[in-house]
C-alpha cells in the first residue's frame, strides 16, 4: 500500500474561491481583501460590526508531551472541524501562521497533514500573507529608534547596558544571537552587544496575539519596556515614540487570515508566537471573529497540554474573556509507547504494555485539563502500525480515568474517519458541563503563580529561585505588574524540566532560571531551562534541496 | 489659494477594481493575483504567453541633476501616462517600489504629487505585495546558510575574512552597518566582523530587476559572489545550495505588481534596486509585460540623467535588449534656479538670470541623451511660483540647443494640464527617429568603459585609480567578466564627483574609490565617492508622528 505524500494531496486540493469560504460564514465579498485567490484578511470595520454577536462553542485541541513519533496536534485540529461541519455543525478552525526561518532548516509544514490539512500550503509556509514580515519590521523600527534616540543625544538617559530589546529575524540563523552592533566609530552611534531572536519570539507577536483591537495594539506596543536607565527605572516604547508607527506597520497584519481546508472548512490562520517565551496560540482576533462567524471552533494550543493547555487557559482565555466548552487530547499509540520507554527504533513492534505504561502521560494531562472546568475527550490519531490490542489499551486506560479515547483516521481518510469524535464533541459542548476557571485569580503573588502551576500541572514538589529572582518578582508587583499572568518557559517534552524524564514523573522541583516582563503583551515569562530564541540550521540545511522543478511548484519545502 | 495635500488627494480617489485595470491591459481577472481590492500581481503564466506579441514604444523620463528644489520625475511619469491616454494611446507607466525604512526617517514617499499619483499610496509606502520582504528574506538565508556551513566545518575552506555578503535590512539603522556577529562561544559559530545594508542595495534586489524569468533568476542567483577562498577564488551562491531556496522565496516578488494612477492609467510597479550601487530602474519583467500590452510604455530611472538615464540605457536596456523611443528630461524652474547658484531660501524670488544660467546643467543632460540615439523633448515641472520670464529663458535655452521645453502642469490638472507635453512625445516617438545604442560596445575593457562614461557623459577629464583598482578589473576580465556593463556609484547632485559643483562643471576627473563585482546583477559596480548603503535616522524621526487617526487612516507618512 503507498501513501500519498502530505504535499501530492494538497496539489491535488480542489480549493473554492476564498469568496465562497468567506460566503459560508456569511463574510460579504467586499469585507475580505484577498491574497491571491485562495487566502484573504478579514476586513476591520466587518470585524467590528460583529460586537454583540452570539458566540460559537470554543473547542481546545491539546496534546500529550510531544515525542519524536508525532502526534498530530494541527492534523487532528483540522480533522476535528472538517468532521463536526460533517456532521451538521457550522465549524471554523483557527490555527497559528507557520514561521518561515525554520522552514529551510528541517522539512515539515504547519498546516496538518493527509487528508486533513489547510491549503494552500505552500504559501503558508513562505510569505504567506506577509504578517510575519509586517512583525519583523515593527519590532526593528523599534529597535533602530532606539540606538537613534541614543545617538541623537540620549534624553531619555537609557542604560546603553540595561537595553533589553534586540532585533529579530525570520531566519535560523545562529550567529546572530550574539552581536556587537555600532562599530566604525562616531556616524555609526554608540557599540554595545546585542543580538537577534527568531522573529516568533518577539514581543511584538505576543502583543498582536492578545491585542483585542488596533487601539488596544497600540497600546499594549506602547506598555513595551526596551530597557533601564542607570536608576533601574524603566524605559517604554512609548517613550521612544515608536508605538503610533509600529501599529501603522501592523494594520493589516491585525486582520485575521482565512484560507481553507482540503474539505473547505473555513479556517483562520493569524499569528504564531512562540510557545516557550510566549503563549503560543493563535491571535485572540481570529478567535473572537470565529466564534462570533460559526457554531463551533476548534482551535489549538502549542506544545502539550502542560505547556500548550495551562498558557491558552490562564493567559489567552483569562485575558480575552474566553470560556472553552470542551477539549481534546490527541496521543497517538506511537507516542504513548514513546512515554513508555520505547525507543524510536521500536515503535513498529507491537507492544501492549509499553503503551499501558506510557497511558499515565496521557492520564495526567486529562486530569489537568479538567481541573480548569474543562470536559476532555481523548483522540487517539492513527498510524498504520497500531495493533487493535494496543488500542484497546489506550481506550481501556481512558476509560478508568473516567474519560473516552476514540479512534480517529482523519489523516487517512479526512471528516468521515473522524465522525466518531466529532459526536462526541459536539454531545460533550452542547451538554454545557464545562465551568471554565484560570489556574489562580489575577492577585496571587507571582511567585505563587508559578509555584501553582509547577504543582498543580507539573505534580513537582516546589520550585527553586534565587532570592534575586524572588527580589525581581516582588520589584515589578511593587511596580503594578503583580497582576499579570506568568507564561512559563519549559522543556515541552516533559512534565519536569528535564527532557528524558517522560512519562508521569513525580517528586522533580522545577528550577526557576530567569524572568522577563513583557509588559506590552501582558505577562511575566517564567524561564525554567535553556530556551533557545534563534534557532541554527542543521548540517544539512533543508534550503539546500528546496527549489522550483520544471512545472514551477516547489519541491524539497514539506 | 490652499492646495490638497498629496494624502488628501489620494484619500479622495476614486480607484476602480484593479480586474478594471487589468482589463483595460487585456489581462483575464484569472491571471491578476489580487492584493486587496486595488493591488495585483500579474501571472507568471500569463507573462509567458506574451512572447512574440508587438512591443509598445518605451518612454524615458529623467532629469536634470537632482537638487533639494525638487524635480517631479515620477510625478511627470505618472502625468505623461494619464495624458498619453487622454490623447488616446493606449498606455502603462513602469516605476520602481518604494522603500519602507526610509519613510520612517525623512517625510516623503514615491508615488508622485499632486493629481499625478499612483494610488493606493500607502500601501505602496509599505509592505506593498511584500516584495521587498520577500527580497530580505532570501538575501538573508544566503547569509544564514553561509556561516552555518561555516560552522559545520567550512568544507568549500571560505576564507571567513573575505565573506562580501553582508547581510540586509529594510530599516534604517545605522548601528548595523559594522557589526560583530558570532559570538558567545561554539554553538554561535565564527565570530567575524560584517554588516547590515538596507534592502534595496541587496544584489538580489538587482537580480530581481533584471532577470528574465524564474529560470533566469535562479542562474543569477547562483552565479552571485558571496566571498573568496584563501586563494582567492570566488565563492558563489551556487556553491553554498543556496539558489534553489532562494528562487522559491522570490517566487511571488517576481510577478510584477499592477496599480493605477488617479486617472486609472495601469501602473506597474515593480522592484526598486538602489540608483547608486545598483541601476536604478524597476523590473525587466515589468517593462517587457507593460510593453507587450500597451502601444505606449511610461518609465523612469533613478537621480538626474547623468546616472538614471545613462544605466537604464547602459545596463537595462543593453542586458534586456530594450530600444526606447524617446526621453523626456525634467526640470524646474527652481532646480534650474538653484543650478545657477541661487539658495533655497531665495527661490520665492524671480530670477531669470539665474534661470538662464542654470540651463547649462538641463542643456547638458539634453545632448547626453542624444548621444544614446534618443529623441529628446524637455518637461518643465510647472510650480506656482514660476515666472512668465523664468520659463521663456528655460523656453528659450532649450530652442538654442534644438530641442523643445514644454510647460507641464500636471501636478495642479493631471491630464488636462500635460496634453501638449504627451502629444510632442507621441509624434517624437512614432516618428521613429530613434536609433538607439549604448554608449560602448561589450567587449570594450572595463577600465575603458568608466573613462568612456566619465568623459562623454560626465564632461570629465579623466579617472583617477590606483594600481590595484586597474589591477581587480584586469583580474575580473581574466575570469570572464569583462563583458560586463559598469554600474557608476556617484553623487547624483553633479556631473562631477564633488555634490556641490552644480551646473555643468569641466576639468574635473573622477576619482575611483572601490570597485564591486555583482556577478549575479551583471554588472561591476564603480564607486567614485561615499556610498551609503545603509542610512540613519535623523534626530526627529518622521515615525515619531506616524500613527493611525481616529478614522483609521494613516497620519505623518507622507
Amino acid at each position: 500500500m503507498t501513501f500519498k505524500t502530505d504535499i501530492e494531496i494538497a496539489r491535488e486540493a480542489r480549493k473554492l474561491p476564498i469568496q465562497e469560504i468567506g460566503g459560508r460564514l456569511g463574510i460579504p465579498a467586499q469585507d475580505l481583501l484577498p491574497y491571491g485567490h485562495d487566502k484573504a484578511k478579514v476586513g476591520q470595520d466587518f470585524i467590528r460590526s460583529l460586537a454583540g454577536r452570539p458566540q460559537g462553542k470554543l473547542i481546545l485541541v491539546t496534546a500529550i508531551n510531544p515525542t519524536p513519533a508525532g502526534e498530530g496536534k494541527t492534523t487532528t485540529t483540522v480533522g476535528l472541524g472538517d468532521g463536526l461541519n460533517r456532521i451538521g455543525r457550522k465549524t471554523a478552525i483557527c490555527i497559528r501562521e507557520a514561521s518561515l526561518g525554520p522552514c529551510f532548516g528541517m522539512k515539515g509544514g504547519a498546516a496538518g497533514g493527509g487528508y486533513a490539512q489547510v491549503v494552500p500550503m505552500e504559501d503558508m509556509n513562505l510569505h504567506f500573507t506577509g504578517d510575519f514580515h509586517a512583525i519583523t519590521s515593527a519590532h526593528n523600527l523599534l529597535a533602530a529608534m532606539i540606538d537613534n534616540h541614543i545617538y541623537w543625544g540620549n534624553a531619555l538617559e537609557i542604560d546603553t547596558r540595561r537595553i533589553t530589546w534586540r532585533r529579530v529575524m525570520d531566519m535560523n540563523d545562529r550567529a546572530l544571537r550574539d552581536v556587537v552592533v555600532g562599530l566604525g566609530g562616531v556616524p555609526n552611534g554608540f557599540t554595545r552587544q546585542t543580538g537577534f531572536d527568531i522573529t516568533v519570539a518577539s514581543e511584538v507577536m505576543a502583543v498582536l496575539c492578545l491585542a483585542a483591537d488596533l487601539d488596544d495594539l497600540r497600546h499594549r506596543l506602547g506598555n513595551i519596556v526596551i530597557g533601564y536607565r542607570r536608576d533601574r527605572g524603566p524605559v517604554t516604547c512609548r517613550d521612544i515614540g515608536a508605538d503610533g508607527a509600529m501599529t501603522v506597520l501592523l494594520k493589516d497584519a491585525m486582520q485575521p487570515n482565512l484560507v481553507q481546508t482540503l474539505e473547505h472548512t473555513p479556517a483562520f490562520v493569524h499569528g504564531g508566537p512562540f510557545a516557550n517565551i510566549a503563549h503560543g496560540c493563535n491571535s485572540v482576533i481570529a478567535t473572537r471573529t470565529a466564534l462570533a462567524l460559526a457554531d463551533f471552533v476548534v482551535t489549538e494550543a502549542g506544545f502539550g497540554a502542560d505547556l500548550g493547555a495551562e498558557k491558552f487557559f490562564d493567559i489567552k482565555c483569562r485575558k480575552a474573556g474566553l470560556a472553552p466548552a470542551a477539549a481534546v487530547v490527541v496521543a497517538t499509540v506511537r507516542a504513548l509507547k514513546m512515554n513508555g520507554g520505547v525507543a524510536r527504533a521500536d515503535l513498529g513492534r507491537e507492544n501492549v504494555s509499553a503503551v499501558a505504561e506510557g497511558c499515565v502521560n496521557l492520564g495526567r494531562h486529562i486530569t489537568n485539563v479538567r481541573a480548569f472546568g474543562v470536559p476532555v475527550v481523548v483522540a487517539i490519531n492513527h498510524f498504520a502500525s497500531d495493533t487493535a490490542a494496543e488500542i484497546a489499551a489506550v481506550k481501556d486506560y481512558v476509560a478508568q480515568v473516567g474519560a473516552e479515547a476514540i479512534l480517529c483516521r482523519h489523516w487517512a481518510e479526512g471528516s468521515a474517519g473522524i465522525v466518531e469524535l466529532a459526536e462526541r464533541v459536539a454531545a460533550l459542548a452542547e451538554a454545557g458541563t464545562a465551568a471554565f476557571a484560570p489556574l489562580y485569580p489575577d492577585d496571587m503573588p507571582l511567585f505563587d503563580k508559578i509555584e501553582t502551576i509547577a504543582r498543580k500541572i507539573y505534580h513537582a514538589d516546589g520550585v527553586i529561585a534565587d532570592a534575586a529572582l524572588r527580589d525581581q518578582l516582588r520589584a515589578w508587583e511593587a511596580a503594578g505588574h503583580g497582576h499579570l499572568p506568568v507564561c512559563m518557559a519549559k522543556t515541552q517534552y516533559s512534565f519536569s524540566a528535564d527532557p528524558n524524564l517522560r512519562g508521569a514523573p513525580e517528586g522533580h522541583s522545577i528550577p526557576l532560571r530567569e524572568l522577563r516582563l513583557s509588559a506590552g503583551a501582558g505577562f511575566v515569562v517564567a524561564i525554567c531551562g535553556e530556551i533557545m530564541s534563534m534557532p541554527g540550521l542543521p548540517r544539512q540545511p533543508a534550503a539546500e534541496a528546496i527549489m522550483l522543478n520544471d512545472l514551477g511548484q516547489i519541491e524539497g519545502l514539506f
